[in-house]
């Protein structure tokens, strides 16, 4: 599967040892620079909208199989962790819009400087409460 | 970016019509079947978890960027909602693990039969709801 990027993290993390676990443990703000092509698909963004930004971690360790995550012991199979580093290493934040101007700000992110935006979603917290409920019952 | 599955849903939907709108919305049983050199990534993987489970729209539009949302009138930026239709049609579920034997069996996918899995993360519903609680004070 070949993806094209639809643009930029800017003002992202120069170190993967400077960015925060979760992205929302700061409160920095980061740029989604959108290519021309693609900014007719943005134009609904507005503040305060809580959105999924999927970005392309492209400094990952995409061999690495099994981590040891930060809190627990001994090692554990990537796809049953949050790690950056995985075989194919897209990373999923849930951000909040702060500013639109020609570009999207947002707070959030836990991404590298000028890390590729692969996707954007809206998100729907009632929708998430549905599905969380669901499960609950079970 | 290329990105190599790491296996494929089966048991999936056959149209996209036949698919519900969200996929907790059914209670069918898919299974994640991993490739065998993605295994051991998969191990702690157990009955009960929820997991992220990222997957390709090998059939959407990849071209589409204004779309009309189901319950909505005129058209919005595809990045501001959540259709399947994208350029990079990347989708998102939160799934339930139902089952585990040499596969992984799971409710709450909205994939097509024989769709590649891009990725599998842990889900924290504790992290999430710190992050919402976070942007709610704002």
């Amino acid at each position: 599967m070949k993806l094209n990027e639809i643009g930029f993290v800017r003002g992202g993390y120069t170190t993967r040892k400077e960015a925060p676990r979760q992205g929302f443990h700061d409160d920095r703000l980061f740029t989604l620079e959108i290519k021309e092509e693609y900014k007719q698909a943005a134009l609904e963004i507005k503040v305060g909208d809580l959105i999924q930004v999927v970005y392309f971690a492209n400094e990952a360790d995409r061999t690495a199989l099994r981590t040891k995550p930060p809190k627990k012991e001994g090692k554990y199979g990537v796809f049953s962790t949050r790690s950056p580093h995985r075989p194919n290493p897209i990373n999923i934040c849930i951000a909040r819009v702060e500013e639109v101007n020609d570009n999207i700000m947002v707070s959030g992110l836990d991404a590298l400087d000028g890390s590729p935006i692969i996707d954007i979603k809206g998100y729907s917290q009632r929708l998430h409460d549905n599905l969380i409920a669901k499960y609950a019952i079970k």
